[in-house]
């Protein structure tokens, strides 16, 4: 597995690959691996001849009291982690690299921007839609590869993509969970033991909305308190949001029809995690 | 010539000559063409082995108020003048292929577009870097080829495509002027006569400010001076703005070092008019 620093290294080795008329598949990642990760690179080697995998803990995707110094990071594990599952290279710029003096320039998707995640984390789109941009460009690859799990994300940079003619395919696969079903996440490893045990009712939280579909329910706000009742019983759990939406819009809906997203935010201390569930109704 | 009036079929177009290997030049244009544009055309045509002319007069770069629903058309004109100069395709896409329903991404430079026509024109250079962004993602050309006469937007333009990454050469060809000195624009056909030869003062008064230069003059205050008072005197000139920045960055400057634009927008009735000259100091 090649380790690319720069942009310059990077470009020549997909140069390499395409010059032997290889596709290429792109994980833009911020490291620190786990299974969910994991399932990107695979399902990247099955339909990519070459994959590349960025590494970039990206400083514009932070807002000012975020977690940006605090994001766990361990390069030599990742490294180990992702040439294990046949990654071909490992995009891993710096901050310099990617955003050097005088750099000025956003993409910028609103609309579905502004609700959930976009709503809590200002500006917190418009850093990840610039980082992709520019892996995109850097990388040209044919397919790019995201997690359900970030199902705001998704949905932000498969709208940039068409808005944008970029050009390839954007390919979003399931959230990976643990055993209890807490969805996997690099913040996972923030929570304490109490915190870690608690954490389990956004999943089952889900499940519950998902089973009253199931059964028949269709009026948003019933399902949502079904939802926020769980959460907000449960000991060291404090909401930013639950939001039942319409897929890919991200509009309110009274009564639930067609393809539908519930999305929720909740803090257990100082940690923020999201988890979703999209059920066709 | 081709015309192609989708993405898929300029797509198309350019997905054949890349298996040619041929290198690709665009030339991205509003249409109505002049000796200005055909002089991007042809230096595209010695530097690319394909060309391809855009035209399209993109809505989202045009204010409120301003001349979008005028600006001048002539499309089959257009066309006999690009395939004269050998141009190999010209895509000319709808507003709606351009920017479907729920269009909703955007490309935005900030800090040097705050400047000049970006002060006069909120909104403008938003428009032009997202269009521009599509283009290029469209045609994935190897160089893209402007006009200096538009210099900020030329300066824009180069600064996006840096800082994403885009990967392809910007080519800012010199202003093609009318023998008289004006500056060649489709908007000059708005001109009446008198308002045509009192236009004249624009470029005028900036080879005044390049030989007060020669001639030892470095204070930006009497040079600026120097040029509002050749135009302000001049019957039925409005001025927009007349100012000299350095370059590419467009700080002002107290006393003239480096390399630096004389920029200026003035008003013959309803016709507003931009020209430049960028001086070595």
């Amino acid at each position: 597995m090649q380790i690319c620093r720069t942009i310059q290294e990077i470009r020549t080795f997909v140069a390499k690959r395409r010059t032997g008329g290889q596709t290429v598949g792109l994980v833009p990642t911020m490291g620190y691996f786990h299974q969910g990760h994991l399932s990107l690179m695979q399902e990247a080697k099955k339909s990519c001849q070459s994959v590349v995998v960025s590494l970039f803990v990206n400083p514009l995707q932070f807002g000012p009291k975020e977690d940006f110094a605090q994001y766990p990071r361990d390069f030599d594990r990742d490294c180990a982690m992702a040439e294990a599952v046949g990654v071909d290279a490992i995009f891993v710029p710096s901050d310099r690299e990617m955003y050097p003096e005088g750099f000025c320039t956003h993409v910028e998707v609103t609309g579905i921007t502004g609700k959930l995640c976009g709503q809590s984390r200002p500006g917190h789109f418009r850093g990840v839609t610039t980082v992709v941009s520019k892996l995109f460009n850097i990388v040209t690859p044919d397919k790019a590869f995201f997690g359900q799990k970030d199902a705001q994300q998704a949905m932000v940079i498969q709208r940039m993509a068409a808005d944008l003619n970029m050009g390839l395919e954007i390919i979003i696969l399931p959230t990976v969970r643990e055993e209890d079903g807490l969805a996997m996440s690099s913040r996972n490893v923030y929570l304490d033991q109490t915190q870690r045990q608690n954490a389990t009712v956004l999943y089952r939280s889900l499940c519950t909305f998902r089973d009253a579909i199931d059964h028949g329910e269709r009026n948003t706000e019933s399902l949502r308190r079904l939802i926020t009742d769980m959460i907000a019983t449960t000991p060291g759990a404090d909401i930013d949001y639950v939001e039942i939406l319409s897929v890919p819009n991200l509009e309110p809906l009274v009564l639930l029809q067609g393809k539908v997203i519930a999305a929720l935010a909740v803090r257990f201390g100082k940690t923020r995690l999201i988890d979703n569930i999209i059920v066709e109704v």
